[in-house]
């Protein structure tokens, strides 16, 4: 007890919901469709569902699975997974039910709750494992006052070291990993991205990116802790993005090219003082965007985060956007992030290197997977694969992500998950899976294929075989029949000489941003160039 | 590394002023004087203060005494202190040398730091302890270029578990204990603090509360965590902090004797709409100060916090200082907060009992006092021994701090501790010690004094007598020789009797605050009432 040195001891704070009912019972919680519960009655309602959990078995360490677009049922659902002391499973409704398979699988779930859309993918997959229970989540959060309370923790507290959830990345091995992500992440990374950006009463955040992804749902975790309302989008859509900013909404995260579908959608007219910052992720920002974002007084953060962080790792701060153009700031205060090169030395200023972070936001590791666990943290230290520089100030600079993450419309795609459903194909001897610089996606899905002896298949044969194993957006969008694939002595895919060869003419990463030193005069308004693509596969 | 149970792994961040440098180089870290260092300068000048302190043979562990006022310095010094891994251990400069003897003793201090003001005390207490060296803060934090860079933690990783400072309270039994304060609790209440007052980018905090007290310290460590600049006053002087405010103070921290002589001196100008809250603690706050701070446009946000708490443990936010008068508040996000009967169970609303503290802000203990500690905290439940009630929304009402515990404009005057000195006279065979209500001061001490037989001693005479021994806040202002004193069966002194008997006709402790249900019209401004009494003693 009255030791001086320190050590472990467990950190326990009131459970983050029902403390936030007693403090702002009357504050709105959440906006979404023609609903806005108070934090009191999503407290309730949160209990009331735990209570259906509890009739259901859901008990203390159960991985429930949640099969469900953004909607405020889904967040009710979170928190009664949590109120159980349950670990909560969110899945990405793009997925193949092979894909999701896997994922229930791995992380031992034994409920899986889903929505009206996914209904026939939840009794698809109901009815290949037979151990997995389904639960409507219309059923979950009915309010038909017939709900017993919850039987949950009365005592209401947290531990932060236990687990919240379990989101799947897909890996360089193609074999997706569970990352584990603590109460103690969430709430850490909800206290360095304030100790950023700031706290006001009247904060309303906007979710609209999928709440299965850590930027989604980091934000309905963060609403809860700040007591800040949270106006939820069932998806993202230009128009209701911008009108929810002329109503009121001061923060949101999105990734480029949903800012760039804002900002062609508004067209001429500015943003409202109250819009305090637009935080923007998911790869690297084009400057041309940043420079539209300022001529329409829309304040940009650039953000560099990752799953195995809880979200934001670095954010440039909004003052500082238009002198440090590319840059995706500075560390939370919490997070320490350093570029090192091979052999774990810190590369001086302005030498790219891979970039590591340590902290209270960086995942325990991966479930069932030791050995990756071993080789992502080492002495506390996330190794992300990422490679940047730091600025002689400090300003991470973020010049490619993983070696071979694609990155498409913020949607991780990992080559060798696709490389591995192509190799499925019997015409395909082998595969090279890479991205290709785009407009509007950030990064497009492209495949180069060498078949069999004998083997014929068209692109679009292709294509529709991989619709079935993989998520859409997966899919490469172009493919090269050519060969032979290039490899390393050791017989491993030599993946830059893959891009070099094959994605001639366009960049083989989103163009390296420039960097503006000093503050420059403020950025003209920049004519808007906006190709007429056509929409996503 | 896989579990999903959590438990106690050490929570470990980037040490917050280098991190903070790091961040925000330029912002202004402190003013004080003609002085306003920015972060960057301030890391630096505690850099070389700690690599004065790795000369002077301080090392991870080592507690570092502090005697000296306000100043730039005083803040250089902790943080030279901390970068070193060394304990602080700051003084009270109104304590008597003997007082601060028995705290350099008990805590183990080798090293006393002392500005010029208290080079005599200093001198004086190193010339009775042979083994306690002296540096004068002056040299400690000169800035003559000599320094060597700090020989600190390199890594610049604090363990959240670790102790920052040990401040001193008296206690029930008259033995001041040594409050163990960790870089956590500090960490938790700047965060608790923020979440319930918001955070701005231009927030200037005034730091006119005695910096040796956790109510001062704790701004000093915020200022940091936050990246707010913090204004150093030397001393509380009503006039200043007016003009501060004027200047761009936002946020500010005083007891119920400051606010009122900062609303007699701003006479009937408004407070400038800059000024975010006043923060007041210290004791309750008599109604007619909040009603004329609200009718100056000033928002006041009353708090009741404790040492062992790291100050803050509940705060009513300033939106609902004018519809709750009387009331602390709600407890910090991490908090939990009980008033719990003699059994320890939960009382019902409006039903006074022991206010009781749980959270992450909670000392883990004593120094040197294992019993003591096992005492107030049980089952992680800080026994404050303040007695108050919650209402029916949830507000904490304190009613009574700890039966014995005397505040007198802000100081805390434990009657055993005055007893004990009382008692040393050769004339006095017993004494009993208590506050008796005090416009200006909230309390003020009084003492019944039985002589011995054939004693006999003036009130003078035992004034002077104290002030040997007791800093002067301490020492009674009223005696009166009367007798016997009242006792229980076991023969401990009836306080609650002494009360009823000897501060006839004066409140026993300041009015009990009403209670006004609901959101009332906003408060008429009130006649300014403003006694003029004599200053404090």
């Amino acid at each position: 007890m009255t030791t001086l040195d320190g050590g472990a001891r467990p950190t326990r704070v009131p459970e983050w919901l029902r403390q936030r009912a007693a403090l702002t019972p009357d504050r709105i919680a959440l906006i979404g469709g023609d609903e806005a519960p108070t934090f009191a009655a999503l407290d309730a309602q949160a209990d009331a569902a735990a209570g259906r959990l509890a009739s259901a078995g859901v008990g203390r360490g159960d991985r429930v699975a949640l099969l469900a677009a953004n909607s405020l049922d889904f967040v009710r659902a979170v928190h009664a997974v949590g109120r159980r002391g349950a670990v909560l499973l969110p899945l990405n409704v793009r997925l193949t039910p092979a894909e999701l398979a896997w994922q229930l699988a791995d992380a031992g779930a034994r409920l899986l709750v889903f929505d009206a859309a996914n209904a026939d993918a939840a009794r698809a997959l109901a009815a290949t494992d037979h151990g997995l229970r389904l639960l409507p989540l219309a059923e979950l959060t009915a309010r038909d006052g017939a709900a017993a309370g919850s039987e949950g923790d009365r005592e209401g507290m947290i531990d932060l070291a236990a687990v919240h959830s379990i989101i799947y990345t897909s890996g360089t091995t193609g074999r997706p990993k569970g990352v584990l992500l603590t109460y103690g992440n969430y709430l850490w990374s909800a206290v360095g991205s304030a100790l950023n950006l700031g706290l006001a009463a009247d904060d309303r955040w906007l979710a609209c990116l999928p709440l299965f992804h850590v930027g989604g749902l980091s934000i309905l975790l963060r609403g809860v802790i700040y007591g800040a309302t949270v106006e939820v989008h069932a998806a993202f859509d230009a128009a209701a993005a911008n009108r929810a900013i002329d109503g009121g909404v001061t923060l949101l995260s999105v990734v480029s090219t949903m800012l760039e579908r804002m900002l062609e959608e508004r067209a001429e007219r500015d943003y409202p003082a109250s819009l305090r910052c637009v935080l923007v992720g998911g790869g690297p920002v084009p400057p041309h965007l940043l420079e539209w974002a300022t001529a329409r007084a829309m304040p940009v953060a650039q953000t560099y985060g990752l799953t195995e962080a809880a979200s934001q790792v670095a954010t440039l701060a909004p003052a500082e956007a238009a002198s440090r153009i590319g840059a995706a700031g500075k560390p939370l205060l919490p997070t320490e992030l350093r570029v090192v090169d091979g052999e774990g030395r810190a590369c001086p200023a302005g030498a790219p290197g891979e970039i590591v972070v340590r902290g209270p936001t960086v995942t325990p590791g991966y479930l069932n997977a030791p050995e990756e666990t071993a080789r992502a943290l080492r002495e506390g230290w996330l190794h992300t694969g990422d490679i940047g520089y730091l600025d002689a100030a400090g300003y991470l600079y973020v010049l490619d992500r993983r070696d071979d993450l694609i990155v498409s419309g913020g949607e991780n795609v990992y080559p060798a998950e696709v490389e591995a459903a192509l190799e499925a194909h019997p015409a395909v001897r082998e595969a090279a899976v890479f991205g290709r610089a785009d407009r509007r996606w950030g990064q497009a899905v492209s495949a180069v294929v060498v078949l069999r002896e004998g083997g014929a298949v068209t692109a679009a044969a292709l294509s529709a075989f991989c619709r079935e194993r993989l998520a859409a957006f997966k899919v490469p969008t172009r493919f090269e029949f050519d060969g032979p694939l290039p490899r390393t002595a050791a017989g491993k895919l030599a993946r830059h000489q893959v891009r070099e060869r094959w994605a001639a003419g366009s960049a083989l990463t989103p163009p390296r941003t420039r960097v503006r030193a000093g503050r420059g005069p403020p950025l003209a308004r920049p004519a808007p160039r906006r190709p007429r693509l056509p929409p996503p596969p």
